[in-house]
């Protein structure tokens, strides 16, 4: 089992309207609601790959009830959410029909009493000896330590399970120090890290700081994996036009899917940019389409890349 | 007991935002939410003056169960509502704080199954034996025939209950027909009623479609009122600088309010001033200081009328 950790859960709600215009009043013409958060997005997509997942975090309140509903209906899904007196927050993407624009809004996370935090950290120990690897995803709601990811790296490690960790700012800073095998940094928060904006050697940097593989997404231009086994760089066969939400969520579950079933890093790296090309090209945001899948799986290009100087 | 019935019920929910820019991402600072639709917000006022009120309508799915959750918290307010397979619908207001312009997102209403609705006419039927009075509110949901308030009006009648209806359209115009003892249209909906865009004339000329009492909304002008006893103006002591979300749905609790309490005409007419001006004064949308509610009821002016030539 793939041990999956979305501390700020969401529901994701996304409305179509006829065009957004500020101070106006509009009319929904369609709803679709999907559980979200990183993690959550991370294990649909493991599950839709035959995986067997378990997703952990928070649920709380009535979103929290329909988080827990919607989960419970995806196959090869188990939902180990932790209780939370706060309501799971929701995130509401607003698509004109017009121009295809979306305007996003965020509710706030809800705040985690100690106490509940405290009960995380215990849930979380009691699923890491059934689990073949765990991917810790997302932002930290308030309440949550900052050293959070930190923490829950070594105790995943003092099980010798592999940990791959996509987050940013502080969080990753702390998490990188606690010898993550994977971070999944895209290129902004691999400089936020680093202080370094070239990728290349941001990517050695990062390593040296702790993360046994850095992985960058770099949008269009695909992945860049400095690694203990070498560096590539992976590049997706067409430019992908479409809606890039999901996109890196697709990236971890292909490397942590690759990764299970024990593949070299081109595979890893190829099944991540083929699950995120096919991502982008779906007609439903964070969906993939395992047609285009498997048939971009034979076209993506891996190359091997020198050291920075 | 007053009964208000909205066959459309909602969860209103409110979001902060500093600034909303439509294709940018924003966080929502501050998340309210409220159970909604015209009649459940006349339950709302009723039950704050002290009225025994009960609430019928229609509700659905995981945000019924909240509104529902949320009526059960209001003292002297019954939840009667019926329950739908479909989801009841949200609203998203979305408050910029830096002009103070609301964005109004409305979801489309769940639709009625021919059963539901047979189920809703058996238990409106029901509540009438203990029913003072009875307000019809809002607009009709998918799948409710356009002349259901007529058909509602009529039950009512054969119960000898006074019946308020404060719809508009194809609904209002059947409902009128039916003879209904009060209608509070706006200006707009009394214009679209009866072809006059002379708020005495069209008042005089719904009362010859079949409403007993004619009280036309003019906004921050106040009311005017067509009834057997007489015409009467009745206009706010101050014009009243705030959020107008709710005032008409005040205008109709003070009505109902006065009238069960068998109040003459202007003081009905002063109620319901005297309550939409507290509600447009308050800070939160909907709600009103009862304070200023009490204040506002010895300044309010209203005066006869003669009939339009």
């Amino acid at each position: 089992m793939i041990l999956t950790v979305t501390l700020n859960t969401a529901l994701d709600i996304t409305y179509r309207v006829g065009s957004l215009r500020p101070h106006a009043s509009h009319r929904v013409s369609e709803v679709t609601e999907r559980p979200g958060g990183k993690g959550v997005n991370v294990a649909r997509v493991l599950a839709a790959l035959g995986h067997e997942v378990t997703v952990t975090g928070f649920t709380g309140g009535a979103t929290g009830r329909v988080v827990q509903e919607k989960l419970a209906a995806v196959p090869g899904l188990v939902d180990a959410l932790v209780p939370l007196s706060g309501s799971t927050r929701r995130t509401v993407a607003v698509v004109d029909e017009r121009t295809g624009d979306t305007t996003q809004l965020n509710e706030p996370g809800p705040t985690v009493a100690p106490v509940e935090w405290s009960a995380f950290q215990e849930a979380y120990a009691d699923l890491l000896p059934v689990a073949s690897a765990v991917a810790l995803c997302g932002s930290l709601p308030p309440g949550v330590p900052v050293g959070a990811y930190a923490g829950l790296i070594r105790t995943a490690r003092s099980f010798g399970l592999p940990v791959l960790l996509d987050t940013s700012g502080e969080p990753l800073r702390r998490g990188v120090a606690a010898r993550p095998d994977i971070i999944k940094p895209n290129a902004d928060e691999l400089a936020e890290l680093t202080g370094s904006h070239e990728p290349l050697r941001a990517t050695q940097d990062a390593r040296r700081r702790g993360a046994g593989a850095v992985v960058a997404s770099l949008g269009p231009e695909g992945l860049l994996a400095a690694t203990r086994e070498g560096r590539w760089r992976a590049t997706p066969p067409t430019s992908a036009q479409g809606n890039p939400t999901g996109a890196g969520d697709a990236v971890v579950a292909g490397l942590l899917s690759a990764w299970t079933d024990h593949l070299p890093w081109p595979a890893r790296l190829t099944r991540a940019i083929a699950l995120s090309t096919a991502t982008v090209l779906a007609p439903v945001a964070g969906e993939f389409d395992r047609g285009v899948y498997e048939e971009l799986l034979g076209q993506v290009s891996v190359t091997s890349t020198p050291s920075a100087a």
